[in-house]
């Protein structure tokens, strides 16, 4: 009994297939990248917002309302946008495997929004403490940010994530500097040194320094001379803010500090946020343009890989699949193969490329992945201690925090040193 | 100028699309799974196939023509269900990221099909050795392995991420296996022997083994134990395997072999082969149902979800936000929230939730994956070698291969010392 072979789909629909797999991924990078962009202006602003807030609190109401009350409106605005931004995510979308954990995110940003306008209002009665208002920008700001981490660590294109690698972790370094202006600020206008908030100080600069240190590992070299060069040309400026760090750092606990010094470091920190927040704009426009670029040139692949016929191959032609690959430097040395045996053989040639090409991507990706891997380990350890010791998220972070001050250890050997206790707790699960 | 908030799309909007995405991926994972079914049931028909052809041509055509020809009709029914399994797969996926890779693998093996008719013809006419035959046919059941391989490294769920690894590395197994039967079989008939062939035999073995190790670290118990109890229930048999191996493997070099030999051993050989798919059957079925039971599991939790009404936060409620979250041991522990808060809060409660589980998962994916990547290093410096020494794939793997028999190092150490050599060797890209 002989069956006969069934052989419409050829290798060449799979060929075209896996290239529409790419093109989809990259649209919806485009969509993503969109997103990573205004998520990142809502951040400048709601880390203005905070400032101003915090200025407003600690003159007991009297000055920066106006400021602030612009400021919430431009808040409003890209608000707007944003959630405009995530409807159109929701809509248009394939609901692919990775974008679970981005959905989740913006769920929880969707939430930190809603709330925001009684935020607002606990600020403008004053019931809050600027430590308080300052803490729940942060959560927000935190939650915000991990929507532009799920979108640098599931993008499928190793050059697109390499800038938003770059870009997270710009942007993560910024609002460490925004906590920083947050907690000198207070500590200047409080009028004398403390040694929590100067551990704390010391740890957020650290933390900030490490962050524009990946940056500029992954950025392009125009992105990352730009942001040297802007770092340079406010020379006077940065001195400026390393004077001041110095003398809120190393004043001894409980000695006086100059309250008349609080607005001036403000408005230090300020500046370096704005230089900032243009190196952001350039990388966030860079991002958007190399999408579209490489969406352009998978579409004309697409396009040429169609143009393509199938042969219906003799039976000689057939065994190529089994014969070795003739190496580059045979095949474009103008040896012509026989007729026949060229488009289905060119065929074969195309389909071992695109498996070796998207080898070496999958390859690359998991290189530029791993840099995201401090910030997985810590969520990781936070994960465990929340797990064992019965700890809500935010006093599992503290918890570590505090052990890394404690020991004068960096966040991710803690991180380590949790993990590695792992094998010695009980195992909740299976 | 103040803009109205817009808030129409909640919180709630996106815990269920990421849901959504996890049942597509699920449900994606189920069709990726009855995929992996019909290939290893092709794999294991060709194997057979080519045992057959071995015989048949060691005959010179004088015995096994009719199993042989039973055997390619079987052949032929599987390879139509396997291409209208590709086709349903080509239809009704939405094209996921990884996807590209699965489809670049299946291209390529759709290739293969269509040559097997050429490759057959070469046996008929008895116009090729049997090693040419055996090596065309296991250069296909290479191709069919990596769609199982891609599939088990693109799975969205551990768990079925977990069982998948065990089914790639037990399918992989079988080939060393199915390889070692051909080697085996032909060195016995050749009456001598051979030196390089028994380096050959040796290392079949030992990737057997070690395909096996991480089998039975990935596999169920459940699973695990049927293995080893196939084993041990023809315990008679796997000592005559043995003794066979020693007399094969211990040989001096251009000594005779006993060549009657050749088919007690090839039946030996076959014996624990289709042991081998009768526990791979059990795998690929508990598999299809661990997809089915997952994908109905996440569409309970998606109609709970949906059964979820949003409330209109007031402005106190919505600051729950912005509070430390509940530690689980509290919130379990009957303290009514006050009426209102409720619902909205337990939202929140949700999305908190499904965040750290999709952490979970993601985490234990990572870990699942690993295991993969003995295979991915061997790929990677296959191309390292490919590029730089200018090689086709085939030169590649067998001078690694020749490497690993000379050094008596294992593959996968030649391959790290390959991918080391990596810094020293020109750059081709960037």
């Amino acid at each position: 009994m002989t069956t006969p072979t069934l052989r419409p789909p050829s290798g060449l629909n799979f060929l075209i297939a896996a290239k529409r797999c790419e093109i989809d991924a990259l649209r919806q990078l485009s969509l993503t990248s969109a997103l990573v962009n205004v998520t990142g202006r809502l951040v400048h602003s709601l880390q203005r917002e905070r400032g101003l807030s915090n200025l407003f609190l600690a003159s007991q109401g009297t000055r920066f309302g106006e400021p602030r009350q612009q400021q919430i409106s431009e808040c409003r605005v890209i608000e707007g946008e944003l959630r405009r931004c995530f409807d159109s995510l929701d809509t248009h979308t394939a609901h692919l495997g990775h974008g679970a954990r981005l959905f989740s995110r913006m769920a929880y940003v969707l939430h930190g929004l809603d709330a925001l306008p009684a935020l607002r209002q606990c600020v403008d009665t004053q019931g809050w403490t600027a430590r308080q208002a300052t803490d729940a920008f942060a959560r927000l700001i935190a939650g915000l940010l991990a929507v532009v981490f799920e979108a640098a660590d599931s993008a499928s294109d190793p050059a697109i994530s390499r800038q938003l690698v770059a870009l997270f972790n710009f942007m993560q370094g910024k609002e460490f500097a925004g906590q920083e202006r947050a907690a000198g600020s207070a500590l200047y206008a409080s009028g004398r040194a403390e040694r929590g908030e100067q551990q704390r100080l010391l740890h957020l600069i650290d933390s900030q320094e490490r962050c524009l240190e990946v940056f500029k590992e992954f950025a392009s070299d125009e992105l990352a001379t730009l942001w040297a060069t802007a770092d340079q040309d406010t020379m006077a400026a940065r001195a400026e803010l390393e004077r001041m760090r110095r003398v809120l750092c190393t004043a001894a606990p409980g000695s006086p500090l100059d309250a008349s010094q609080s607005l001036p470091w403000f408005d230090c920190c300020s500046l370096r946020m704005d230089r900032m927040k243009t190196v952001e704009d350039r990388m966030a426009d860079s991002l958007q343009r190399l999408c579209e670029h490489k969406t352009q040139l998978a579409l004309s692949e697409l396009l040429d890989f169609q143009a393509l016929q199938p042969a219906a191959p003799g039976a000689d032609d057939a065994l190529s699949f089994f014969q070795e690959p003739v190496p580059e430097h045979v095949a474009g040395s103008g040896q012509a193969p026989a007729y026949g045996a060229q488009v289905d053989r060119s065929i074969l040639d195309l389909v071992q490329d695109q498996a070796r090409r998207l080898q070496s991507i999958s390859d690359e990706l998991d290189t530029v992945r791993a840099s995201l891997n401090e910030r997985k380990l810590i969520e990781r350890a936070k994960g465990l201690l929340m797990a064992h010791r019965q700890l809500s998220e935010e006093e599992a972070h503290k918890t570590m925090r505090q052990m890394a001050m404690n020991q004068n250890r960096r966040l991710i050997d803690v991180a380590e040193a949790v993990l590695a206790m792992a094998d010695v707790l009980p195992e909740r699960r299976r």
